[in-house]
Formats: C-alpha cells, structure tokens, sequence
C-alpha cells in the first residue's frame, strides 16, 4: 500500500500521506506558511469552536434538506470529534498563514471530509461521496466561519481569564482580612505621604481586579454576536435563505452561549472591531497585573537595602553567584507576560486596521495574538496567585514603627494647625529632633487625647469608613 | 507700581508678575516644565472641570461649616469663572508636567484665590484672608481633585465625538440610501468576489461607526465614578467624614451628570484603568474610520489606472508637478490622525503601567494624550464628513458593466452546478471566450429564467433580506 | 533502580527525573513558569551561545588554575555537546521565565554538570564532584553569561536574516532586470502620476532591501560588545582579575566572531539599550516588507476589477466558497509577520524600559521576542523569495496601452506649455475627447517629432539615467 | 482698499487675506484641516529647511538658465528670508495634513512667490511675474522637496539632542567623579546585590548616554542622504537632467552639511525607512533616560520610608494636601516624555507602512511626531540636567553603614569557601545574630587581614580596574 495518495485541486494534483485527514488544500498551505512551528491544532478552543460551527452547519444543511442522513450522520459525528479534541493533532497548518484563514476553514473541511469518509467505510479521499467543499462547507465560507469560530474560542478564552482573574483577586482578599488593620506609611510618587494599612493596600488590589470580571463579561457578549450565514461578503450568496436563522440557532445551542447573528452581514463580514475591543480588555488587564507585580516587587525589596515590608515566598534559589538571594520572579514572570500582550495588542491594532473592502485578510494573526494572549495571562495568574500571592507575609512590628516615626503623620494636622505651621512640624520631624506627636505637643494647640486620637492608625487609615 | 510680588512657599521665596492670578507654585512649575509649549488652559474642558471640582468642593466646605459665607462667595465665584473659561489664559503650566497633577491643581487653587481676593477687594497674594490650599484646596488633594477633573474633561469629549461620529455616520447612511441598489463587485483580499451594491458597502460604514457610540456611552459612565474625597491615598485623611458624598452630589449637580463616588477609594486613587479602557475605546473609532478611509482612497483610485468607483470631493490642486491631479487628501488626513491616535494609546498604556503603589504620578500624559486624542478625531471626523463623504459621487453604468462581465458570477452557480464545474465556468470568463452567463446556459444545466433570476444583481445582493 | 532522584538547594530538597541531565533549579523553575509551553531549547542559536559561553568560561578557568584537567576536560566536553545541539532537548525552562535569565543558566550549569559528571563515570547529582556553580558557573554570574548569549544568539539570528534579505533583494532585481523597458502608470497616492517602468518598481524594492544589510552588519557589531567577566553587577565580584580578558578572547576563537568586551562593564550589565537597537533595526526591516507586500497585493488585485498589473504565482485555492479565486496568500502572510514583530518592538521597548538599578530583570522576554522576530522574518522572507517573487509576471501590452492613454502625460509638457496650461489637457484628456498627444498637437505649440521624443516611454522613465 | 484678494487653481477662485504671503492652495488647506491648531510655523527647523531647499533649487535653475536674473534674485531673497525666520508666521497650514506634504511645500511656494513679487514692487497675486509653480516650484514636486526638507529639519534636531545629552552625560559623570568612592549596596531584581559605589551608578548614566551621540551621529548621515530632483515618482519628470547634481550641491552648501543625492530615486521617494531609523534611535535614547529617571525616583525614594540614598534637588512643594512632601518632579516628567515618544514610535511606525507604490502619503504625520519628539526630548534633557542631576546629594555615612551590615557580602566569600557555605553566612547576617565579617571569621577559614582586604568597599567595587 502507497504511503501517500494523491488529490486535485483546481491547481493540479498534490500528494498528501496516505493516513492523513487533511487533503490538498493543508497540503499546499503547510508549504506555504512555514513560520512559526506552531500549528493551528495547538489552540484547542479554537479548533473545538471549528467542530462546533461545523456541526452546526450541517445540522443547518440536514433541516433544510440540503444534505442527506447517510452524510449528515457523518459529517456530524466528524464535526463532533473535532469539537471535543480526538483531531487535534490534524490541524497541521501553521498558526500564522494568509488566506484569511481559508487554509484554517479548508483543513476543518478536508479532515472532517475525509474522517466522516472513514466512517462510512470509504477510502479517504473519495470526495464525490462526500466533499470538503460541497458537501462539509456547504452554504459556507471562510469569511463567516473562521470568524465565528474565533469568537467563540475568544470567549472560552475569556471565561477560562475570568476565572482565574477571581481566584487572583480572592487571593489579595484574603491576605487584605488578614492584615487589615497592619498599619503602613503610604506612598505618593514613591515619597512617604501618610499612613494606611496593608490590608487597604493589597485590598485595591483585589477591587481592581474584579472591576476586570464586567468588562470581560461584556466582551463576552460582544463576541457572541456571529456572522455566520454571510458567506463571502455578507450577502449570504449561495446559502439558503433560512440557513442563517438555523445555523446560528444550532450552534449557540451546541456551544451553550447565547451566539446570536449579526444585523448587518456585511458590516459584520468586513469589521475587526470587536478583536480591537477584546484586545483592549485584556490589554487593561495586564496592565493592572503589571502595576500590582511592579508593587510587590518594590515593597518586597531588600531584604536590607530596600522596602522590606512584604515578604514573598521562596521560589526558587534567585542567584548563580549571590548565595542566599531569592528574588521576585514569579511577579516578574507577570511583568513579562505584560509586556507581551500589550505587544500583542499593536500587533492586533495593525492587522485589524489593515483589512480592506470586504474582508480582513489579517484575522489569522489577530487570532493567535488573542488566543495566546489570553493563555498566557491566564496561566500567569495561576501561578502568581499560587505560588506567590497565597504565601505573602509581612512583619508587622516593623511597619508600625516605621508608621510612628513617619513626618508624614504632619498632614493630619493640617485641619487643626493649618498647612503651613504642620509643614513646619514635617520639616522638624525629618532632621530627627523628635516625632510628629511630640512636636504636635509642643505647639500647645492641641490636646494628648485629641491628638492621639487623630494620629491612632486605624483612625488614620480612615478602617471605621463602610467598604473599608 | 512694582510688575511683581514676591509669594512664599516651603521652598522660600519667588516672584510672580503682579498681575496674575495665579502664584508661587505655578511660577516655580512654569520654570521646571518648558517641554511642549502647549498650556494647561489650551485644554478647555479640563479648565471647566476644574472650575466645577473647586465649586463643588466649596460648596461642600460651606455646607459642612468648613467655610465662612464670605470665604464661601467668592471662592464660589472665582471657581465659576474657572468653569466657564474666563480665566483660561491663567492656566500657563504646561501640559507636560511631573507631580501627578499636583502643579494643575496648584495652578487652579492659585488663580481661584487670587481671583476670590479681588472679588473681595484684596490685593493677590492676601493668602491669609483665602489661602489657595487651607481654603480653595480644603478637604481636597490633587490626587482627588486632578483625576476627578480629567474624568470629567474626557466626558465631555466623549459627547463630543458621539456627535461627531453620529454625524459622520449619519452622512454614510444618506450615501449608502442613495446609492442602495447600484450594484459593483465586492472585493475579499482585493481579489475580485461577488456583486453587491454601493449601498451595502457605505451603509456598512455608517453601522460600524454607529457601534462605537455604545462604547463611548459605556466609557462615559465608567468616567463618571470618581474618587473625591480619597484626598491623599483613598484615605479620606483631613476631609470632614461627609464632605465625600456632599461633593460628589454637588459636583453632579453642577455638571449635569450622573457623577457617582467610587466604592473603594484607596483603589479608585491609585486606579487608573478607566483611561486605559477609553483609550482603547478611542482606539477602537480610529482604527475604524482608518480602515474607512483606507477604503475611500482604494475606491477612488485612479482616475484611469485604478479601481475608479467612487468620486471623492476635490478638496484642493493634488500636486505641485502634475496637472490636474487631485488627491484623497481628507481620508489621507484621517489616517494620519488614527496612527497618532493609536500611538497616543501607547503612550497611556506605558503611564498607566508605570504608576506606583498608591498613585500614578504620569496622569499628566495620560490626560494631555487623551484629550488631544478625543479633539483631533473630533475635528477630523467633522472634515471628513463636510469635505469628504456628503460628495461622494458613483459612475453607475461602468460600476454594473464591471458586474456583468465579472467571472466571480460563478460563485452563484455553485448550489447549481457544484463548486468544480463553476470554478471551471470562471476559468474559462476570465480567458474572456464568454461571460459567465452565457458559459453558464452552455452547459444546459440551467434554463434561461432560473439563471436570470439568479444573476439579478439584486438577488445577487440579497437586498430583499431583512436589515439590507 | 528509582525513577527520580533527590537534589537539595538552599530552599530543599527536590525531585528530579533520575535521566534528566538538569536538576533542582530547573525542575523549580519549571513548575514556576508554565507559560508559553515553548522551552528554552526551541532557540538552537541560544541554547548554541550558551554552550559557546560554558566552553570559554571554562577555558578560561583552566587557563588560571581555577578548574583541573580532569574537570575541565569533561567540563568542556559537555559545553561543547550543549554548543552542537546533543543536549537541546535538556532545555525545558519555558521561554517566559522570571529570575533575569537565572533559570536559563542554571539549566545550563545543571546539565553540564551532569552530562560532565557522566563523561567522568559517575552519577548524576554527584555535585561534590562537579559542582553546578562552584564549577561549572565559576568566576561567572548569569547576569553576564545570559546577555552575553542572547547577544551571540542574536548575532546567528542576523546573520541568516541577512542571507535570506540578501536572496530577496535579489530575486527583486532579477525580475526589476526581466521587466525593466515595460512602461507602466506611476502612482502617487493611489492617484494617477507619471509614467515609469516595472522594472524601475521592482527595483526600488531590491534597492529598499539591500540597505537593510548594512544596518544588520552595525547591529551585529554592536551586539559583539559583551558584558562577560562583569559578574553580578559589573564589578566583577568572585571573578578573578584575569578572567575576563581571557574568557572573551576564548570566546571569540570559539565562535569566529569579533566579541570584544565592555569598556564599562557596570553599564554594559544594566544596559539593553544594544536589544532596543537591534529591535528597531528588525523592525525598520519588515515595515520595508510590510509595504512590498501591500503594493504586490495591490498592484495584483483583480484579476478583472482590480490594478491587475502583477501576476503572482497562485500557491493555493484562494476560497471555500468563490471557485477559481486566488488570492495573494505569501503576501499577506508577510504582512503578518511583520504586524507581529512591530508588536515584539514594543513588548522588547517595555521590558527594556522597565529594568531597574543594576541589571534588567525582563531579558528573557527581550530575548524570546527578538529571537521568534529573527527567525519569523527569515521564514516569511524565504517564501516570500520562493513562492511569489520569483514567479511573479506581468502583462506588457496591457500595460503599454494604459501609459499611453493617461493623462498623466500631461505632466510632462509643463516644461514646455506651463502648468496651466498643461492642466487643461490633463483635464481634457480626462474626459476621453483625444489623448495627451493628440491634445498637445492641437496646442500647435509643440512638434510631432519633440512631443514624441518627450513622450517616449524610456524618456519619460528616464531609463538613461545612470543607476536606472 | 479690501482687505481680500482673489486667486484661482484647478478647483476655481478663492479668496484670500489681501495681506497674506500665502495663497490659494494654502486657504484650501487651511480649511481641510483644521486638526492640531498647529501650524507648520512652529516647527522652525522645517521651515529652515524648505527655506534652504527652495534657495538651493532657484540657484541651480538660475545656472541652468530656466530663470532669469530678475526672478532669481526676488525669489533668492525671499527664500532666505524663509530660512532665517522671518516669514514663520506665514506657514500657517496645519501640522497634520493630508497631501503628502503637497500643501507644505505650496505653502513655501506662495509664500516665497508673494514675497519676491513685492521685493519686485509687484502686488500679490501677480503670478504671470513670478509663479508659486512655474518659477518657485520650477524643475522641483513636493515629493523631492518635502522629504528632503524633513530630512535637513532632522539633523537640525539631533543636533540640538546631542548637544543636550552631551550636557546631560557630562552632569552625570562629574556627579560620578564626586561621589567616586562612596559605597553603596547594588541591587539586581530590586534585592540587595553586591557593593558598589555611587560614582559606579552615575558614572553608567553618564556612559549609557555618551553612547548615544554614536547613534544620532549615524542618524544623521543616513538624513543628509536626500532625493532632491526626482520629481514627482523619482523619474525626474520635468527636471533639467542637470538639475539634481546642482541642486544638491548648493544644498550642501547653503546647510552646511554633507547632502548627497540618492542613487535610486525612485526607491528614495517612497522609501520612509530613514524616518523609521531615526524614531527607532530617538526611541532608544528615551528608553533610557526613562530607565535613569525610574532610578533616580527610586533611589531617592523615602524620605524615611524609602530607598533615600540620593538627594534630589527640590523644586517645588510636593503636594497640595501634605506639608513638606517633595517630589521628583523632574524625573516624573522625563518619564512621561518618554512614554510620548514611544508612542510617537509606534505613529511613525504605522505611517512608515502604510506608504503605498511610488510614494508615502504621511510623511506630515512622521515629520511632526519626530521633529516634536526631539523638541520634547531636548527640552526635557535640559531640565533634568539643570534642575536635578546637578543638584544631586548623598548621604555617605549611611550608605557605607548599609553596605557593611548587608549579607550580600557573603558573595565575597564564594571562592574562599565555596557557594553553599557562603549561602549559610548569608542566611545567618539576615537573622541579625552577626555580620558577615564576624560569621566568616567565625568560620576560622579566613585570617582577618585577608578578609579585610577582601571586603574592603573599593575593593568589593573594584574601582582599581582600568575604566572604573
């Protein structure tokens, strides 16, 4: 038996493996694209969101009679094996490809083909029984399938972000209870400015991070809203007219989301806008995480020369020549995501604002840096919250001192002495002749028990207020 | 009469012309900050919302006692002229600032003081009877008062380009109405597709602007949570425990908008992924119109050796050397202002990344990039529709002859004759033998009606599909 | 025999595979950072540096009695194995790792150190023997050994770049060569100018490539500059006095190339500002591509409604849904490509910004981002060259009429008749009443016998010209 | 007398200012594009340079008889008058614009045939004596004259940047000779690292910068590469065949640098890649004053709570709400400039591809971002230099108490007593029972006077090396 067979296209013949799935049209795209090593069928949301559209396809085409049991049962049972996983090492082609992502539709058509073939009992390739185009893609085109799929990988994307943004921010939560009323100097412009707890400090953190939980629930929706029915350019050219309605039906049924179809085919065939979004979300994101990993980092320095007021757990020994050095690399792990997918997100700014007329040429490249965007962050998180968030301590005598001895304590008596004379007192307090308190005193403008008081750390840290 | 007074602050002494309002502080950042040229007062809707923050703010202040009637009256007033634009020639810092604000807000405290002074009749520099931080500045920190105001300016040119962009929007619409049933070849990948109409292509234009004004309407009211009465770091320290909720309902009132305090102070003063998120939002429309515009200088390429199919306004004589020549030179403008847009977004992305611990000391950029992000797209949306798109003529005739003799016509047939034999029926039209009509009666699988039918430019175009 | 074996560091003890060649930091910073899924080793040029850098380091070592023959032989043994690429599949720390490149080091001390220990007959972990760091990172820290490999695998990176630029340019100019006397439309704008030569087009490009090969040769020389001998910070801290002018000078025999050291070693080790240039040269690099790419696709729209003026070579079926289309696939991969590595500029730019004090924490995702941006370009410039390039063509009559009915032409009586003059023949041309020629002629200002020397396509292109 | 003239082009009659120098096709741009508020009049080194291009190619139509004494002279004249300034508030056409530089280059041509014709006492307007195209414009088109002008208007720019970082680099390294010797801890990953010295740290500021004057000098040498006399496309339509070599020469001359002509026109004209290089250098040379100014915030952070190793000269009262807080203003707006021009990058970037066929239609939007960005780079330079490095202070006697108590130390003692034993030391002074002087003499490994020398800070920081 040969070890290939041979297919044709409308450019000729091409050998392709004799057990593969895929066809010509892989065949010809895998030559063509060889760049990054890394194939489409390493993005699993994206290729079970390919079985999903193309299982709702042909339970489209079967409805309205555009494709018989014998083929429907096949090509559904192939779709499905797609959409769980069982063919993902058949999408060969590279992940960064022109076309479209019409080599990414044809190699879903061609392996769905020739598997659905496979369990008819037929040979690969007999594409007169059933054909990748006529058969699988039918009422079909790249321009609203590939779209739609991405979508939907973008969304189980997101819900797998959303997740693990909760588990981070419930994370910070934890430690903020746990070191609520841990008094601190706060800092403005990284200059002492006045005192607040450690609980307030990580706390932000965790507000800041489920504040991400509604826009990604927003973008989510955004996405759910499909071309699928467009074929080429929106016009639906060569679909039955009832297929939209039905195939958009199936397959939020079989995705389990509320996928709904876009008014305006034709505007939504063309438009990119919703990647900008997407990606302007998780660019948010990222963002924020960076901000909180650049403040870990800097309040966990040290642990002699620096802030020294958060510890981090041990990771891993931090230096090949400092004995003794752990550092903060997991925080910076995250930086370095960051920085990536913000990257990513001028990389998804240039191909979304490149497309013309009819069709963005470019969505292939915007789908990886989506795609693995939202991995990256995702695992990211992970690993910041379990091995660095959930073992962060601090040392609380330490940070009260420093609280008590801070000339930053001087604003809270600017309702009392006015800002000029408290300056005077901050001033003071600096060269070391005595703490605020005392200067405070020596004013003989105010009271011992009004004074501390207002100078008591959970009165500064303003705890009693509702939400703190 | 000297032309100076000397004004005193913790750094000594310094002068300040006689005349102005404003003072020691403003002076001193005057010298520090010569980088663009462009002053704080250029920005016309951050003045006003600085005047409506320190009007609230006295407001407040009165209501709680705070502050005398007197003081009151005309800080009040001072505070209006602010808001209305009086005084914006004396808002001189420049818009590229350190100090997180601080010298914006200075700026603001200074001028509304001196201004109050002489309401009263006092000379400048009276800052015993109105002090531009124990009185103007009460209960209030830059780093409430500063981000507050940025909020509040960016609403403003958020209303202002949803008018824009409705407009815009708008004039594709009356052009896509008036072209609705002119059919041309619509282009995937610039290679020749299937007919649609002029309509469909500009009316697709009017709905992808159209979806932006959802976006900006969502940013509008994430902008309008706001952190006043945080002060220094969210922890209300020196503000009356009510003076947050009396401000922030004076300060609606006094905009007009439904302002609503954050939840958590501490993160919403350190926070600053609003801008981020509207500068995503802002980027987004750019990339949009870009892509539009892209269009329009494709479409009207030519005038003989291009694509020919729309007529853009001559705005102005294209060229130097050439006679006659007439260039796209509004959506060439346009997208210049989109790639500046979409760099201004990095420019945000890169601040709002680098803030520190309790405050982000780059808002300064982040306000200046965004507010001449919002006023340039503004402006240039309102050119492209004046001078652009309400001109916008078809050649109707040759656009429907292109139609006619285009092999992408076998797309039609392919639920007739499958997908092999139309792809050898557009083969062969584009040897020019035939076109694909007459190829298509040849094969005598297809009687005359049903082709004509099929071929109508209006059901090739779908346009009775509901929505077209 | 137990499948795993114990490693202890100063955090503990820990499990390792017993075959891996690798150890305890590794299989630390292997849980840690489960990002991207790509190991170090998926970099052959990197993973080649190291190797380079162990072998010299160990040469060096031996040479001033720090290492003894017997270690050094095996030492160096197992370097040169990490050099040739025996051991690429011991790299398994993911490419996204925290620690400053500390994990890619000590992957690599760890694996020689135990493929050493085997050379000598004796089991893995037997660090008493050959010790991890004692040993085989002697007088060494990663934050000289790491950026000194990323450069050298910089260095490879560039240098294939280089050749595969180099074979571009020049299937531009075979083809500017093949076409070079085919008059065609010159096109400012998009907008009809003046007539010139496929060739002359074509050739630019050539020209516009090959001046990228100068500004990779300075970028290689810079990057030949290195940090070794520098230690932790600069100072060269355990390193003997000796060492660095030998381990450099070792290093440059052992890779052939130029490598010199830093003059200030404390600057060169907190520097990235040699991966910021190098960044922007790459980048520089495919926005020249970029641009090739999007006049290729342009200038071969159609194949009936577009410029039509360039075959290229049809690589694949261009749709699922419209048959007989072809679509510039190559191209617009490129164009990818390209938006990815712009994307990469700014992920390196953040990372490089965003290092503090005394070394840059976030080189590894400078490195990854610079070495995927090398070896992406390369692949894409190489089928670019292979499947499009070399077969592209053109239709010369069709283009020959197109010249001569422009009124472009007109353009060239300005010297002759005056701009206004000439601008009303521009414009009459337009209107399809006779030619420029022929309106020239009317003008009776002009001579058939001049107006036809003028009008010459190799006149007009000025093919006489030296360089054309 | 009125107060408006009447003109007419292509498009018809316009009226314009009676007093105005600028003419028709400059009111049409005025009123396309009304965007930044802007006008090319603020960019005085472009201005220069139009000025000295437009002298150049009236000197060499002069040689080359195409324009005769009279015109010559007038046109001469007021040209140098553009070059020195004196007409700056005649280039009032916006700064973004669409027309490729068109309505620049016609707003020179106006302005410099208006001028002439009234130093030949000939009223405005009087274009039938001295024509903005047939004679100012005459064997020139925007597409050389603006690129070329953009081009000399940027070395105008860098080499005011090298100047300032010249200044800038010299204030560091006296900053680094003062404090030569004074010992400090260095930090890797923001944890203590090894000893260095103050001078150490300033003196790689110094170095890092120095090393960009290298880079902006190449710069420069790839800008006074121009393309002056290919016209239109490159082919040189209309241009005497003498001209370009003439032109240039004069060029040279008139500027004062080393102009030569490109030996491709054609690629010269759509080529953007030297704008590209220089955003990228100018980008690399704010990476790393924001690295410097990141540091310089850090390192004197506190001034209890922080880093507080340097002194920052104060320069204004730090907050609005806490007395006696001073900030690091200066620093905080060298950031933000960098974040600006960064995003200046990615605009430049965007334009830089987005140029199509023979030439790139938005270069305005490149010559802004970058000649602003060297304006901004410049001033912000100047700032830091004169108003913080200068001033900066140390306090020596607690940074060497840091650095002996640190147990970063211990990195002295590895090839003395090896890693693991050096890691317990360590371990043991970060407990606070000893020292590592006293744990490693406790060792009785090492004699006092060994050790001693061995942790001696000039020794630890190495300053015997040559270069140190």
């Amino acid at each position: 038996m040969s070890d290939v067979r041979t297919e044709h296209d409308s450019l000729g013949p091409h050998e392709v493996p004799a057990d593969a799935y895929w066809g010509v049209h892989t065949a010809r795209a895998f030559t063509n694209f060889p760049i990054s090593g890394t194939p489409v069928g390493a993005h699993r949301e994206l290729v079970a969101a390919l079985g999903a559209v193309k299982l709702a396809a042909a339970r489209a085409n079967h409805d309205l009679g555009l494709l018989d049991d014998r083929r429907y049962d096949a090509i559904a049972a192939a779709a499905e094996e797609v959409r769980t996983g069982v063919l993902d090492d058949q999408f060969v082609v590279d992940v960064i490809q022109g076309g479209a992502g019409t080599s990414t539709n044809m190699n879903a058509n061609e392996v769905i083909a020739n598997r659905a073939l496979e369990l008819l009992g037929l040979p690969r390739g007999s594409y007169d029984e059933i054909h990748p185009l006529d058969h699988v893609n039918r009422c079909q085109s790249t321009n609203d399938v590939y779209p739609t799929a991405v979508r939907l990988a973008l969304v189980a994307g997101i819900v797998r972000l959303a997740a693990s943004t909760t588990a981070l921010a419930d994370a910070f939560a934890a430690k903020a209870a746990q070191f609520r009323t841990i008094p601190k100097i706060g800092r403005t412009q990284l200059q002492d400015a006045v005192p607040m707890t450690v609980g307030q400090e990580l706390g932000a953190y965790a507000v800041t991070l489920r504040e991400e939980l509604a826009r990604l629930a927003d973008s989510r929706t955004l996405l759910c809203e499909v071309n699928l029915g467009a074929t080429a350019i929106g016009t639906g050219i060569t679909a039955h007219p009832d297929y939209p309605t039905r195939a958009v039906a199936h397959l939020a049924e079989i995705v389990g989301r509320p996928v709904v179809g876009a008014d305006d085919l034709v505007e939504a065939t063309s438009d990119t806008g919703a990647f900008v979004q997407v990606s302007g979300v998780l660019k948010r994101v990222v963002v924020k995480a960076s901000k909180i990993c650049n403040d870990l980092r800097l309040l966990s320095s040290g642990p002699q020369a620096g802030l020294g007021e958060l510890q981090l757990p041990a990771r891993q020994a931090g230096s090949s020549i400092m004995p003794g050095k752990v550092n903060p690399v997991i925080p910076e792990m995250v930086n370095q995501v960051a920085f990536w997918v913000i990257g990513n997100d001028v990389t998804v700014t240039m191909a979304a604002e490149g497309g013309q007329l009819q069709l963005n040429a470019f969505q292939p490249v915007i789908c990886h840096g989506l795609l693995q965007g939202f991995a990256w962050t995702t695992a990211a998180f992970d690993s910041l919250r379990e091995h660095c968030v959930d073992g962060i301590g601090v040392d609380a005598a330490k940070l009260a001192a420093a609280v008590a001895g801070n000339a930053g304590l001087a604003t809270a008596l600017t309702p009392l002495l006015g800002y000029a004379r408290s300056a005077e007192i901050a001033k003071a307090a600096l060269t070391g002749v005595a703490d605020v308190r005392a200067l405070a005193l020596a004013t003989e403008r105010v009271d011992v028990a009004t004074l501390d008081a207002l100078l008591h750390p959970e009165h500064l840290a303003n705890l009693a207020r509702p939400g703190s």
